[in-house]
């Protein structure tokens, strides 16, 4: 049976950063942009579409005009939601099936729970976050720090409401998990190395 | 400057175990009951008494009349408890200033906040710190599963209460902590081997 490492983050905890380097260290297979990219291919949404839906609780206002254009069915976003839910569970399982692997966000831990992987969540102080959203924000994001703590919050509040659903828990309750790592003050390549150390 | 791992863990979690087995493994000092005894030696308070102290809220009702027979202060009871943190606090201190340490308890991630400890927190899920609570019982202990959940409750409850009141924080915050251990369905003496690696 292959050895599986899921992570939740935080959103500015570096949490994808961490899994990325820790996939790295420790040679094994790192999965986060891969399983949007097979689930448009599989299901022939729009990526944008999926990476919307994967981060949103089901039925929240979507343009429903991305992706497909034709709906039989007499709830076209929910059904469309349902799909990617399906078609994600299906791949992550599949991943997790071929080789040792790391799988970023995605309900991973409970969608794999059956196989046991070791669950990581990943944290940090809202100053700290605030800083590693600056220091990766896109060109031409011109927020103000109240602005940015903000879209923080929102961000994980989405991210929270997704899990509950999916899971039926609460998304930041250490009983979920493993191993909660805090960033804070962190050089997460540094802390990459001797989280692989566990391994 | 020596290096100190402080271990806040939930009662049944075997936070208390994983602490000594870290610093068996990592060939360093454990502080834990030598705290309390140390503590009683400077202050001519009972062991009974300290122990008492340190896991409750300041003024919750004690029996004054353990240890000392006569106060002269208006308030003694406060002044005890106030008495024994004091004593409590030079003496985590004084254990960190020595050699490389793990100390349980106490609140001394805070105390030795300047000192940047690495403060892990231990917990798990009721049912795993029902069985690992079963399994250590003091002989004669004859609760029922409902009287000893409610025993776990309570004394998690008053470690809470003891670690705002001191630091005005909340206990069970991940933030607190550089990292957070789950010990559920683990062996402890497994669990240090792998944590000690980290070190």
């Amino acid at each position: 049976m292959s050895r599986v490492i899921t992570i939740s983050r935080e959103f500015g905890s570096g949490g994808r950063e961490l899994g990325r380097r820790l996939a790295e260290e420790l040679k094994i297979a790192y999965y986060d942009q891969e399983i949007v990219s097979e689930i448009a291919r599989r299901t022939a949404l729009s990526e944008q579409y999926v990476r919307a839906v994967e981060e949103q609780q089901p039925m929240f206002s979507f343009p429903i005009h991305i992706g497909r254009t034709f709906y039989p069915a007499p709830n076209p976003a929910w059904e469309q939601h349902m799909t990617v839910y399906q078609e994600q569970s299906r791949i992550i399982r599949e991943m997790a099936e071929k080789s040792d692997c790391v799988i970023v966000g995605r309900c991973a831990d409970y969608i794999l729970r059956e196989k046991k992987p070791l669950r990581l969540f990943v944290y940090a102080d809202p100053e700290s976050k605030l800083r590693r959203c600056r220091e990766k924000a896109p060109a031409g994001e011109n927020l103000t720090d109240r602005e940015l703590r903000q879209k923080i919050r929102d961000i994980d509040k989405n991210r929270a409401r997704y899990y509950e659903f999916l899971t039926g828990k609460t998304w930041s309750d250490k009983l979920n998990y493993d191993l909660c790592i805090n960033t804070t003050d962190q050089v997460i390549k540094d802390l990459a190395s001797v989280i692989a150390r566990l391994f």
